[in-house]
């Protein structure tokens, strides 16, 4: 079978390869892909940032889609036919994160979901909303599953509430998304005009160009009435973390999510503590999350933002894609 | 001024009589009543049933919307003009109750909002939302932030959780709103089958006759493929509770709310055991809550369901309106 | 191997029979049991009481200790000579109950600990304590984490809060302990003063002899000044409740768990409304919590107390001594 | 009446001067201040590094006992002759932090408790644990709060977790002994062994000197087998931060405390998001929590532990000994 590989870091040495199909073992299933989806760690993992002494050749990509077509003895979660998707961290099924069940995730610790086949246990996946194709289906593993996370299980977030994201990613859009199905309102920040129209379309309230105004904390408070919001999911990273202390309310909650400013920039904590801020770090969740998720997504007909669908054999040219920050939403690849 | 008392009990006993206009102490405003609504447990003080030992004359109501006329030295939260509710425990404004913010409630312990003037401590009122007329303001009090606690404070309700609300008085018409605000879904239950079509164009998924189903608890079983639903707002008290304990999930939540059946009925606890229940008794709510609600009604444009306004002479018929339990949503008072 | 068996109902019906030894499947252990403790569901479970449609032949007991003698290919979480302990409910691994994690138990809808050999899921089991003895370590399972589960999962009990156990039964001794290593005050009530002074050399507080005084909720609001206990570790069942709700504080907690006092008493249901209190189902708990407890008991010394230790063969002797209500702590059985 | 006063900023500037005595207005009460205690907070005051714009001629210290001597009308909560404490934030009472409540704080935005005299609204005091003398219940105020916001109200802390503490000030040895109230372990850091050797004997499980380790991040994975510590106090800021984001564990909580270390430093954010750690800033706390753990404090016979004892008019000298953190505990002074 097909699949993708990073054997050199380089989004141009990506390279596809060809792999025997694999065999479930006990408890095992294995699934025709559909389609995937790229996240931002996807790009750093090929690019070798991520994490440098990454295990290759290692097949990238943490979300996938696709059809069970066997399965092991001892199976019961699932049959022949259903549709599927793997979940990030194959081990983390339910409750607070620990050390082991954050290993392993797929397309980092083990190989992900850029092949024809791929073989998990039958606890490492869910079903997926009927009423979502492939693609859209193919978005939610990390993504969604991360902006759930952060404002409904960590942020308990409730109607009335007001967020804060940050651009146009796939976190940002589903956080704009699950907050407005949970009754909460939305500022959002970009560098485009057309996008801050596009979220606004979408239930923001607000819009702030991060380029006309770069201190948009002070837009922020502005908005709010000097209050601050309530919760901003915070993906720029230490980049945008000092203006989102500003921006935030007292006793406020920031979920840290982004790794877009890069590993290195270092921002004065001081404010966490005058503003009784909580700053909650957000990697992914758990399988549960992402079933309640998808509960919520089913009954409010929440359809993933999708801004452009590669082929598989275009992998290359969708983490370009990517790494050029153009798109709104999610980014997808059809198997 | 003129007031409605309470001096012997029954509906036909409440009288029209005259009392001087307040005048604010320290920390104090007089409000000039607008607007009033009902609730079940005016109905119970009226009668005597509610507490026998009720202090008399009483003047009744604990829902009641007006503008500030005059203020007392020391008052900073409000200023004349500022259109209000009282809260229905005077002394609950923040975190969890305790014996201390119970007392006093208005219409109950003290004298309630069925009087052209009332005087209340600055710290027992809230602003409320300007989009509302003031009869959908006089709502607020007790039936909506009773919903509120149940389902948010207390409930932790998010989207995609399902909810089941027993007929289409006040709280459970609240439920609905605040539930489908919070993308939940809602199941309601009636002995009529026109105020089903009507919760259901309101947002519920399914509708029960419970005189057709008496059984109604197998229905939500049928419903929700066996699971049960997540949370139930009880409203009907021991008469019902036996059924709720079927028809909730393992795991589940009952807001035990209602006084409708009656205060001499008796249940068997052993289903809260067995299925690990939570059974949360609500009594209305903090002036917090009152507040965080009134936020999310404003974003979400959540207007107060009204069946009929009576002037405030009407009293009596208003009262018996409501013992008929012919309405649907909230019986007012233009004062 | 020898086993105990429940054939027809009946404490004298329990036979001691032979089965074959168990051989570990993939992901099982074979354990050797060492020691067992009984609970009162054990008991209700041979008379027939507790499910009268219990699959027959069953193997008794939810709790047992042993080694570990054989494990199954793809057994990673213990090795062989590691000490454990089945859970009660072998698939709630951690989170909330749900339906699927609610079965099965042992010794109600699989076979339990009472035989020489068990053959578990390695999910299943937990390393207990070294500390601890084998009966020592075989008394929790059930009685501690259903103790732990009450105050610390759902209680959340903290320093300086006060609690209320009923009688000196197994759930009631380690909820003692559990109060008093969390810095919580405990009142306790018994039939006998020597009991009472035992559980105050355990560090209770106060003890209630509810044979001299019946209306043992009034002692209660006698010493804590009217206000009532925070929380109450109930185990009468609807026998008790009533009590309950007038003994505990307005916004307090009530962990319902026992079933003592029979499953066909009935209670008014109004004070849960009336003063604000949650009545939270306990039915054991989740591995998680087991493993968060042992933790606990390790670091602080926390000795469960055993009333008396029987041999395997008087397994119906150890049953009719928990029929008979004389013990203090937990009753084991040697194997 | 003397008052101890900032006029310029430094230690050697704090002037002792005369005011009149205060009256209570409706709500108030004169408090005769019998001692008080010093926080790191009260140093920065002083020095004009907390506030440059600090409002001035300002009374310093927001801890401080005393005996009520006189109260106002409308006063109830307290009467003439009960011991108090003022509360850190006169207006934070209860539930969560917001703008309003965070403000006025003593002895930054209104005057403190260096003075012979001081007048609080009644909402704005606690009682205090008889068994305490005077300037143990003086260390209360500030770091006794703190610890407990961050331990129980924010850290849900639980028998068996374990927690790190920084140093020996007040507010690290406060949270050992919340910790061991609770049934959790404590690792300290200190550089001094002497100091080491004192916690061990309060109940520290390990001690570990920053000096001759000042990889102390990795004697904590040592000691916790490469888990890391639930919960750390720190009280560093980002000069130990970086430390601390090493030592906790996956998921763990970190209680942003400290100021010790300027408020100029930065650090890397990123493995607060890759170790899915919670960052919690905490301000203290409301009355609330002051009142809860008073009661768990007199229930434990928690003993605070002052240091050194000064007399009123030895202020600068109480001060400059704070400045050369050579305390252990709490150093108080003597009214």
């Amino acid at each position: 079978m097909k699949v993708a590989e990073i054997q050199s870091f380089g989004i141009d040495e990506v390279v596809l390869a060809d792999r025997p199909e694999p065999k479930p073992q006990f408890g095992q299933v294995v699934i025709k892909v559909k389609a995937a989806s790229l996240n931002y760690r996807d790009l750093m993992m090929v690019k070798g940032v991520y994490n440098p002494k990454l295990r290759r050749p290692l097949i990238p990509l943490s979300d996938g889609v696709g059809e069970v077509v066997e399965v092991g003895t001892g199976v019961t979660r699932v049959t022949v036919g259903d549709r599927v998707a793997g979940i990030f961290m194959q081990k983390w099924i339910d409750g607070p994160i620990d050390e082991s069940k954050a290993r392993p995730a797929l397309g980092g610790d083990i190989d992900g979901m850029a092949a024809e086949f791929v073989c998990l246990d039958q606890e490492g996946i869910v079903h997926v909303p009927d009423f979502l194709t492939d693609e859209e289906a193919a978005t939610l593993p990390c993504a969604a599953v991360t902006a759930w996370d952060a404002l409904i299980d960590q942020g308990q977030l409730k109607a009335g509430d007001s967020i804060l994201i940050q651009g146009t990613g796939g976190v940002s859009i589903f956080a704009l998304q699950i907050a407005r199905m949970t009754g909460a309102s939305v500022i959002a920040t970009s560098s485009h005009d057309e996008k801050l129209e596009r979220v606004k379309s979408m239930g923001a309230s607000d819009g702030i160009n991060y380029k006309t105004h770069p201190d948009w904390d002070s837009k922020v408070l502005e908005i709010t009435n000097k209050a601050g919001v309530d919760h901003i999911v915070e993906v720029g990273g230490a980049g945008t973390l000092a203006r989102s202390f500003k921006a935030v309310r007292k006793g406020g909650h920031i979920s840290l999510i982004g790794v877009l400013a890069g590993a290195t920039a270092e921002v004065n904590p001081m404010p966490i503590l005058m503003k009784n801020i909580r700053v909650q770090g957000i990697f992914v969740g758990s399988r549960k999350m992402f079933e309640d998720m998808n509960r919520a997504i089913a009954l409010n007909n929440l359809k993933p933002v999708i801004d452009r669908v590669f082929e598989f054999k275009e992998i290359k040219e969708a983490l370009k894609y990517m790494e050029s920050g153009a798109h709104f939403g999610k980014i997808c690849i059809r198997m």
